[in-house]
């Protein structure tokens, strides 16, 4: 038995998430299917992250065991082949045999995109959420400030979240605007189920003046998911990259 | 009667082309059911270009006469609403009663996108050409200088076009480099059926060293579609923006 892993990139428009479900279309399901054909073993794979319906991803990784002898750099171009159009592998390699996507992981990026247009171009619009009103980027970005350090993150986890401790360490959040949108970047060391949206449902309020961006700490501090703001749509969350150390990669 | 002018935008991956059929979905066909649910009349719209199958733009211009009193910049809410996403109007104004999107047009400008990644990002697939071999980026802006001037592009366009005159005015074509991308960005007063993908083609075959550079001339001299590349592929090709007069706008 070999463990291979792969960075696969997907748009998440037409599938229900990350994770296999019986009665839907989602991405790990599709990649188990293109496995299965590429080399008929039905594999248990591990995602590092478990993306929710419509996010989509530069970078996630995923591992699985296999006992097919198809080299590691070779299994890129091969699944590819059986794989739809929004759905790529990026790299593939042979890891080490105890290589955990989720729990080798050092950080997450994410970014949230949120577009400002009037009307919103047919061409961003699968990876943006609209905002009509005018966001105040200054107020965002100091909310975004508060947001980082090591702090028990319950006010930003949905609930039915199985996790049990809240605590997270988020080493960078910044926003800042790229073209015609507004970009919420995010670094952190893992994510609770609905962090980000609900981080960016609630800079987004901070933007349109409904919060404001000194409460940051107060809603951190009240572990309460009413205080913070809505979980923002999933279509503008991307998770961009997963850092391992030297020895993973 | 008025005339309404829309600038419209869309993502053509959905599509059968601009042009209304009785059997396929396209971008005219769905507009102008938009316009009819919005006002119950069944209108007779004139597209600046007649885009492909799979062809995008970001700036079509569109005209139809009315009965209706809504005023000229209330079509683009009003038509939006009732558009699905991948169609938008961008702008809408009253247009001159003898305002003609296409015989009016002072110059339209076109982008041809493509990718020379290994793999192809799944957020950039629907708006660009993969080519998997290196690219001389060199030899494509030399074959593109030559495209410039007032020629018979008869070398340039498809059999079946209905066209008399295959004279047209190139006014821009240059080649360079947008992040991952190889742009090849034309403007012209009009351009023949398959034009720019030809010129796609031909300028592809070039960056592979197929073609030399110092041919451009004498394929277009040629007149002889055999001559020129093969028609590139419609998804990396964006109809960008048209130019019209100061008065007509």
């Amino acid at each position: 038995m070999r463990r291979i892993a792969l960075t696969i990139a997907y748009d998440g428009t037409a599938y229900s998430g990350w994770q296999a479900q019986a009665n839907a279309v989602t991405v790990e399901g599709t990649l188990r299917e293109a496995i299965r054909r590429l080399c008929g073993e039905e594999v248990v794979t591990i995602g590092a992250s478990r993306t929710d319906a419509g996010v989509h991803a530069l970078g996630n990784v995923v591992a699985f065991d296999t006992e097919s002898p198809i080299p590691g750099g070779n299994w890129r171009p091969a699944l590819n082949s059986f794989l739809p159009q929004d759905i790529r592998v990026m790299r593939s390699w042979e890891a080490e045999d105890d290589f955990h996507p989720r729990f080798n992981a050092h950080s997450k990026r994410y970014e949230y995109r949120i577009a400002t247009d009037e009307v919103i171009s047919p061409i961003r619009c699968r990876y943006v959420c609209g905002v009509r009103e005018t966001l105040d980027l200054e107020a965002m970005a100091e909310g975004a400030k508060a947001f980082v350090g090591t702090h028990d993150y319950s006010a930003f986890c949905s609930a039915g979240a199985q996790t049990e401790s809240k605590v997270r360490t988020v080493t960078r959040c910044e926003v800042y605007r790229e073209g015609p949108e507004i970009v919420i970047g995010v670094e952190g060391d893992g994510f609770l189920y609905n962090m980000i949206r609900i981080l960016a449902g609630t800079l987004i309020d901070m933007g349109r003046g409904a919060k404001a961006p000194e409460s940051m700490s107060t809603i951190l501090g009240s572990l309460d998911r009413a205080k913070a703001g809505p979980t923002a749509p999933p279509q503008g969350l991307m998770l961009v990259r997963i850092r391992y150390g030297e020895d993973e990669r």
